[in-house]
């Protein structure tokens, strides 16, 4: 973990410091993705995951909008357009949430019910919308900055891809229609995301700032991965940087 | 649980509503209280209900004056102020967050990491924040209506004094003065609440926002339990409520 003193630090040692922080805390380490991974989850507990992580892709463009909404430069706001458009698509049928709806739909699980958002855990819609405030309220630097865990998506996606099509009898390679397309959009904006951090994060502040962001984002993504692992898995795990009790005395 | 096509009910009827809705989803069903209240927690598992649950009474001043910000009536700004005097005291050493306090300090917890909330669960944070936003900004009715598991807090008050006197050396009458003073100052405020939503509370519409109010209360403190279970005892089960997938084909 970097410390503040070290601050502040170069714009590759801050790149180097934020892609450090993906490596100990983004959810491609979380027992949740794991167990996807490797086809130890059930039809029931893939069917959780999709109808929760909906909560998360359908509100991505309510995140997105909150900072364009604050942003003066026009470039700026076309720059970020792209991901409302995106995830929105042109039209009803097409766009990342549309194409999440195709993935629940193969699974089985009521559209109407998804997309209510009704039978997901209250903890999932907690931690969506708390990244949605952030991003809404904090510097618009911070805001950026919390996008930044999809420098590390490719692999993941890689990873669910994969592992999803070669483990899971009811999963095909029309249903992962989403995935195929992040796999392109992801690495795009997190490099345009990525370069305003290195060219405005500059003072020890604001590096202490987006550094902090980034960890609250990863926050997010694992407390998601946690609800479901505790709603429909299994024991135990405290997320990075959270209290460790000291072992009991014998 | 109440459906919507038998509103609106009577003043009684929709106090049964209300207490209802606590019997099915109120944090007294929780296993991990049912563990605090048997003894089965250690002292680790103890030290990390405290100090998450430290997040969540620290910030419930500022719920409080997120709704007083928005009265209009003195009377009813006077009656809710009585929760501020509660919480924050008269000086440092009074009121609920510093007998708090005293319970972390007979924990062995360092008093500058507890307050700092650096070491409290991401999803701790994300539930409290839901709470403190959803009083801020729904409108007062449904405010004061969340305030309502309140009427069901005596029995867990009671259940935490009795269970953590008889099975936890590590815990003495002082550290419990928070429970104690609580006994008295809930019903009170629970009494003022109901009050005024049996009041206030007439039409369908209404009616179905406060039992919504009351079942939205009720998630944030399953969550809080939720994920000090999940990050520090154990496994598998669905806040009530939520998804539920169908059984395994053998």
């Amino acid at each position: 973990m970097v410390t503040t003193d070290r601050l502040p630090l170069s714009p590759d040692g801050l790149e180097a410091a934020l892609r450090a922080i993906g490596g100990e805390r983004y959810h491609d380490r979380h027992p949740f993705h794991h167990r996807m991974r490797d086809g130890l989850l059930n039809r029931g507990q893939i069917q959780a995951w999709a109808l929760n992580r909906f909560c998360y892709q359908s509100a991505i463009p309510r995140k997105d909008a909150g900072l364009i909404a604050r942003l003066d430069d026009p470039a700026l706001r076309r720059e970020w357009r792209r991901r409302l458009v995106d995830h929105d698509g042109e039209a009803g049928d097409d766009g990342g949430i549309a194409r999440w709806l195709v993935l629940t739909d193969a699974l089985g699980l009521d559209r109407e019910m998804v997309v209510s958002g009704r039978a997901a855990l209250p903890a999932t819609r907690f931690a969506v919308e708390a990244y949605v405030r952030f991003v809404a309220e904090r510097p618009v630097l911070e805001a950026i900055a919390s996008s930044l865990t999809e420098l590390f998506s490719p692999a993941i996606i890689q990873d669910r891809l994969t592992g999803m099509l070669a483990n899971y009898p009811f999963v095909d390679r029309d249903a992962l229609a989403y995935f195929d397309r992040r796999l392109t959009q992801a690495p795009r904006d997190s490099d345009f995301a990525l370069r305003h951090v290195r060219d405005h994060a500059r003072t020890a502040d604001q590096q202490a700032a987006v550094l902090a962001a980034l960890r609250f984002k990863c926050d997010v993504l694992w407390a998601l991965l946690d609800a479901l692992d505790h709603a429909y898995v299994r024991p135990a795990l405290p997320p990075p940087g959270a209290f460790r009790p000291e072992p009991e005395p014998c």
